[in-house]
């Protein structure tokens, strides 16, 4: 282990060095990198399916579950939308560099800010191995190095990956050690990472809210991390049936197992009698089971076909990521506001509403990292929102709220251009 | 203390109630707070003094050094001060309610980002009373709400202030809980405070090191505060010497206390012989030690009146607040750069040079929050960098870099303008 501990201390310093240099590697490079890249995965693919059948063959005799050996497994096809993923990246704008809030100051000084990469990031990731690819790319794009630590079951198929980006990034100029990979799955190399504040900057772990609790219990350094979502949708007395039930439909059904899926339904009193039976009746279609307060239950319970159950503490705040949905009668927007409030995690909030006023309070009031008038939360996305590539969504407040793109794995400088000014 | 920390939480709750509403609070009900604080801080004058003397006279009893007992001190123009600093920030752009980054997406959806305040700030802070009015202030201005913790020895002083502010701000229109001071002084509460994430979303330490250490160990939110700076100074070979000897003597005499004062100085081997002797000559009437390498102390040993002292491997890295500065001959700008990366703290750096190049190189290579070319490490400012008010300057690379204004003190969220949308 202390030998292990010195070769991941040893490869840290390589990282760090080979940031210096990324910081400010021209964009050609960068993006001649990621095409390379993408075009050595299917150039290697036999190389890298051999590796995964490998991690397949030891998963499968251990007895991992069908589940699990499928987000495993990697295909011709699954490369091929790896590769294509790549291309994507290396088609984003470069976000570092930019030259922002530049002013001349009254005594002359040129000051502005300037965006540059965090330096190095970890990343510490469980069994899909497109993680190598796809977090490996984002931060090669961003100008920063990055150390991998996958998981133990994928250790054939990520070294392998790793590999290839090794190599294909080497060729296009970038500096050796911009991307590294620890073979040792050893759990005591993870805790030896995330005390290393003196070499990365970030630590991203992609993976079950497990590994995400761990590494924010344990990171000495900055972490951002994809949070839990606990969704509401609130249609408001004055809401289009038709947008209502479109929107809260596709927010439940379209994939529930995500963190923007619906969680708890909000339904003013005016309106309650004439929405509840129609998006139960649709709901219902699906299989959505719902989890309805007294009065939800009262106006659904004769209704035939519906998976009701009455609602307990519990179902409030609570992330489903399954074909069920808490559903609650309220008096007011501000019932619902308050409700929000106490049992939301800050992910993503939607109103349904025909009035001007209850959408602009909505909007201004509701603190969350995505607020919605009329539109499914299910768009909380970086591709959705325009980003390009994602790296996660934050419910944290401060650097970055909501879909992480490339620009979120950058900081800036403040730079000063001076003609030999001294302070009076 | 189970009483006391019932009384907090329940504290924490008005703060947090409050926020909502501070969130999307007319600039104008803010500005008219800032100004009835500025005005009742002389309409008061008699009470604040009274506490204050109190204060001071059991500070004295109790054996206070008179720097400290001056650092407690307010008399009319200190207050007079204070209150000019309170109009200064009401006299500041807004920075809540800026929207940016809209775009509409292709199926119509309009997403930008609206900036929003943090929420609740935790301040814990030692002696100095202004820091209640100051950050008071801030924090009103930027939408957000206010935890103040102050210290024993200025408790009256501290608490007559805070009634101040809570009074002029609710006659404002401020809603109640926004401004909250905690009287009871038991460490054990500092404690508790540092857990309550659930209520507060940043905490900013204002004080010693040994306070800062201490919230960043046992914070479990984000902390913001001001880091050390080991800040050098690289004179090129090409320098200008008059701009090298004004540039280096105001980076380390003109407040040689502070954390973007001068602590080393790099010189390059071939202007060194010129240099060294100019800049030896006029740090010596200011009465600067200079902790000099072999080749900076074999130019200077035979120059009379110089205080010089052999470097050691501790002076490299050394923050020294006072009239002592570490120099170095190194044989490039490569080596400065090295030394820079290997011992600076990230905070401000500078280069003196007249080659276009070696300027453009530093400004890119040098990984600090503040990159200096010809111009003095002392204008790391919030005021100087046209930033009004500063909350403190950060080394840390997430959220913000470098001074903190009072666009810091807020974050964003996203929102969204549907017509029904849901996604595909």
């Amino acid at each position: 282990m202390e030998k292990a501990i010195m070769e991941l201390e040893a490869m840290g310093r390589v990282a760090k060095r080979a940031s210096r240099r990324l910081a400010y590697l021209p964009t050609d490079i960068k993006n001649k990198a990621l095409l390379n890249i993408s075009h050595d995965l299917l150039a290697k693919k036999e190389e890298i399916l051999a590796a995964n059948e490998l991690d397949r063959r030891e998963a499968e005799a251990s007895g991992m579950s069908a589940a699990m050996l499928d987000r495993l497994m990697l295909n011709p096809s699954r490369l091929e939308a790896m590769a294509q993923d790549v291309r994507n990246v290396a088609a984003l704008p470069d976000p570092v560099g930019e030259v922002f809030d530049m002013r001349t100051q009254p005594n002359g000084l040129l000051i502005g800010k300037k965006r540059v990469p965090l330096g190095v990031i970890g990343v510490i990731y469980e069994s899909r191995p497109n993680v190598t690819i796809d977090i490996s790319a984002l931060c090669l794009k961003s100008g920063n190095a990055v150390i991998l630590r996958g998981g133990r079951e994928a250790i054939h198929s990520n070294r392998a990956l790793a590999k290839v980006v090794q190599e294909a990034s080497s060729r296009a100029g970038v500096p050796e050690g911009a991307v590294q990979f620890i073979e040792n799955t050893d759990r005591a190399l993870v805790d030896h990472l995330l005390k290393m504040s003196h070499i990365i900057d970030l630590v991203i772990p992609r993976g079950g809210a497990g590994l995400i609790r761990s590494v924010y219990e344990n990171a000495r350094m900055a972490v951002v991390a994809g949070g839990i979502g606990v969704c509401h949708t609130y249609v408001d007395k004055s809401a289009d049936l038709n947008k209502a039930v479109a929107i809260a439909y596709n927010a439940k059904v379209q994939r529930p197992t995500v963190c923007n899926a619906l969680d708890t339904l909000l339904v003013h009193a005016d309106i309650a009698p004439r929405y509840l039976p129609l998006i139960a009746a649709e709901w219902a279609k699906a299989g959505v089971e719902m989890h309805c307060d007294a009065r939800a239950l009262n106006i659904l319970e004769s209704q035939p076909g519906l998976k009701l159950v009455p609602a307990t503490e519990e179902d409030w705040g609570k992330e489903f990521l399954a074909l069920v949905a808490a559903v609650k009668v309220v008096a007011s927007l501000d019932e619902a506001l308050e409700h929000i409030e106490r049992y939301g995690s800050g992910h993503s909030e939607a109103i349904v509403t025909e009035e001007y006023e209850a959408a602009m309070r909505f909007l201004n009031e509701v603190d969350a990292a995505c607020v919605y008038a009329n539109a499914s939360t299910r768009f909380t996305d970086g591709a959705q929102f325009g980003l390009g590539a994602e790296v996660g969504i934050s419910t944290q407040k401060l650097h970055a709220r909501g879909p992480l793109g490339l620009r979120e794995l950058t900081t800036y400088k403040w730079i000063i251009f001076g003609m030999g000014q001294v302070r009076a």
